[in-house]
């Protein structure tokens, strides 16, 4: 493996974005190539194994791409099928929630820690069971947020109305007194400053996106996969974003999310995968 | 094409199930074939190609049912498929747009016709081309409603919430004086009564499903193609409902929608058609 290929990142959509962004931060020498299943999006509410074999048709166009590792941006993914994914490539595969489950269990005081997130990773359970192998003691309580996707995609990240859905998602966990929670959804983290507002500040945000990217350099630094050629790249040389539906749309988001100006995205059929 | 066949609907995922109603009570002894593409849903934000290339497959699966004649119950896929779809099969193919466009023109007195849909449809501007070759002085007023899907699949049917966002969203149609308003999306007619008490009584709300049903009977009838055997089916034999993804989730949905016990539904996979 050349340690010159790029890192793989890929999601149900542009959400992951906000993963990427962790790793250009953490890594800004690496090449990335980015994939959001737009054709498909949302994965949240639909059964493993779908999700499944949408992941594995993503990692088959990864494949093509030449890729030295692989960050599954997806937390849906990450629950339903990252062990399945490991066996299919050769390559180092990093998922969300192992990492933001244990920067969550190492934050917590009184052991009491909120995750919420789409309704397949709540109903995986797999935050709750990570946690339990670091420290058994820890009290999980979990809450699926299905309306925060769409009101992100609204645009209504300030506003009133996603203020009182969040208040409705995050009184049961309030009510727990929960001391940490975990964004367990790339989305989430758009919202972070009203979410913090309204379950209060004395609550700290878990945003696993960062904690991934570290995860990342150790495997790629114990791989010895870190870029050594230090050329330096243009945005174009260095980035490249695929989309399985509505590339137009990608710049606009990708810019809010990246604030830097992006490359256009380019039009993959995942289907054919 | 023999007439003891069934009808063949379709939908992005479970809110055609609102035009299979319809259809059901206006032909109580036609047999009905439905598939909702849940692997997939929703269509509303997606592009005309990938629309187009999804209803495609779906249209070869309902081939391999042997139906008489389809539903398109999607607004977006009747607002940029429906031409394409009509020269795939050689039966009749019925969307619910035109229908739609049709009752709301006969039913508008001041000739200011609101229409609120997906993205998808709003964007085809197919409802305001139909109306306009009805009658070019009526003027139409749309808005996108991109939230109420996954509203009322979160099931806040009668919720403050939903109202708030309604109230968000049919602020400029009642600023314009709309007489009439097309619920341009499968979902909506669940949530008919919010709507009508947010945009006020004065208002007239027009549900394409039930026009579509009947626009369907009139097809029939003259294509020589309803059910003449009057042998009395049971509820398996008489329907037969299909979903790409997550079939142990139509029931509950189905039942609160067509009001009787509904079969299983089977899982198809869409994307091998």
């Amino acid at each position: 493996m050349d340690n010159s290929s790029a890192i793989g990142v890929f999601d149900s959509g542009l959400g992951g974005l906000t993963v990427a962004r962790e790793v250009i931060r953490a890594l800004p020498e690496e090449k990335i190539v980015y994939f959001g299943d737009t054709a498909r999006v949302p994965y949240g509410s639909k059964s493993a194994s779908t999700i499944r074999h949408y992941a594995e048709q993503i990692l088959a166009f990864l494949k093509t791409q030449d890729v030295k590792a692989i960050v599954v941006a997806c937390n849906t993914v990450s629950a339903y099928a990252l062990e399945d994914l490991r066996h299919s490539v050769p390559v180092p595969v990093v998922g969300v929630v192992k990492p933001g489950a244990r920067v969550a269990a190492a934050a917590t005081k009184n052991r009491r820690i909120g995750v919420i997130g789409t309704e397949g990773t709540v109903k995986s359970g797999l935050y709750e069971r990570f946690i339990c192998e670091i420290d058994p003691g820890i009290r999980i309580f979990q809450k699926a947020c299905p309306l925060f996707v769409p009101l992100v995609e609204e645009g209504w990240w300030k506003d009133s109305i996603t203020r009182e859905v969040a208040e409705r998602y995050l009184a049961p966990l309030k009510e727990e007194g929960v001391d940490t929670l975990i964004m367990g959804c790339t989305h989430y983290p758009l919202i972070r400053k009203l979410i913090g507002e309204v379950i209060g500040p004395e609550v700290q945000l878990i945003n696993p996106a960062y904690e991934t990217a570290q995860e990342l350099m150790r495997v790629l630094s114990r791989e010895q996969l870190l870029r050594t050629d230090k050329t330096p790249l243009t945005k174009e040389e260095q980035y490249r974003f695929y989309v399985s539906d509505a590339p137009e749309k990608f710049r606009a988001f990708a810019e809010a999310v990246l604030h830097f100006e992006t490359p256009d995205a380019e039009r993959v059929n995942i289907e054919a995968y």
